[in-house]
């Protein structure tokens, strides 16, 4: 069973992801960044961890072959394929507060953690519970002296696609990102499906 | 009021830091790390996080003049002063997983994070409430080309000292961390302080 699914720009969803299936995250357009989070279906206090996934691998960027912990330090997704190799687990996702500190926004969009949030909160998933999330395509330089971050347009292409295993019963939090200096500079929709 | 308090070697301890009180960190042997936790006193689910503070300061390695964020977007600490100028917010607390995935011991450790969990459990926080931790002292070498992440010892002499004044009423946990590899290859106390 498999179908494509889109999320339009500046937008999320969240959906159900069983251990043993595959979920495949597709930039349709390039340099487009798709902010994904994991919780264990069964008890969603366990959740995803930039902290200890870096720290077990002993490196900054993940890709095919490695696999992404939780906070209780067990693999929720290995991933399995790459196209593009590399993306983000330092920054947090978007929000209200980043469009406001970074952007001087004065209405702020309420970005992929509001997103993230609302298409979360009918698992029982509530906004403190969201932490960094693994920034699928988000292209973080790294000064390894200075310890500057800068944030460049990704270097994914039209049609790159990342393929993340399951390795247990996850809820998923997957957006179209909303941060013009994310995504080059305009808004695209990403696209997800789930094979197995 | 002051009062120097010391961390035995391996263990940790949690107390409280009033709004406007400073809380003085001294590393009294030199190349020793304190890993330090923050929570909102009235909501402890209001936590000190890495990947906010890094990404509204747009850059890895923070010291004095830079705020320490919440999940919520809210300044909880500003680091006032800093004899040492390098601390990690990438890697989470040592753990039992740790020990067994990185250092292969077949009786691990409770770690830092074992050590945070028993100090902040009278305080209503339970262990997958833990985030990553403002890591003082500790030296992380990052490549920015690969991304490799390489722990060395701290660069902290002996009495060096940082200063964090809190923005709001607060828990704080904190270690003096159980992790060789941090530390130089030895265990040493970690001495603190209530200033205010």
């Amino acid at each position: 069973m498999s179908r494509r699914n889109e999320i339009p720009p500046r937008s999320g969803t969240a959906f159900r992801l069983n251990e043993g299936q595959t979920l495949i995250v597709t930039d349709p357009k390039g340099e487009q960044v798709a902010d994904l989070l994991a919780f264990n279906a069964g008890d969603v206090r366990e959740v995803i961890s930039g902290g200890r996934s870096l720290d077990y691998a002993s490196k900054l960027f993940l890709t095919t072959g490695d696999p992404l912990y939780s906070n209780r330090s067990n693999i929720m997704l290995d991933i399995i394929s790459d196209d593009c190799g590399r993306h983000d687990f330092l920054l947090t996702p978007c929000s209200k507060d980043t469009f406001r500190i970074i952007y001087g926004d004065e209405d702020p969009h309420r970005g992929c953690f509001g997103n993230l949030a609302a298409a979360l909160e009918p698992y029982g998933i509530e906004e403190d519970m969201i932490p960094t999330a693994f920034n699928v395509f988000m292209n973080v330089q790294v000064n390894g002296d200075t310890g500057e971050l800068r944030v460049d347009p990704p270097l994914s292409k039209a049609g790159d696609s990342i393929a993340l295993k399951a390795r247990m019963d996850l809820i998923i939090g997957l957006t179209a990102c909303s941060a013009l200096q994310s995504n080059g500079g305009s808004f695209k929709p990403i696209e997800w499906e789930i094979v197995g």
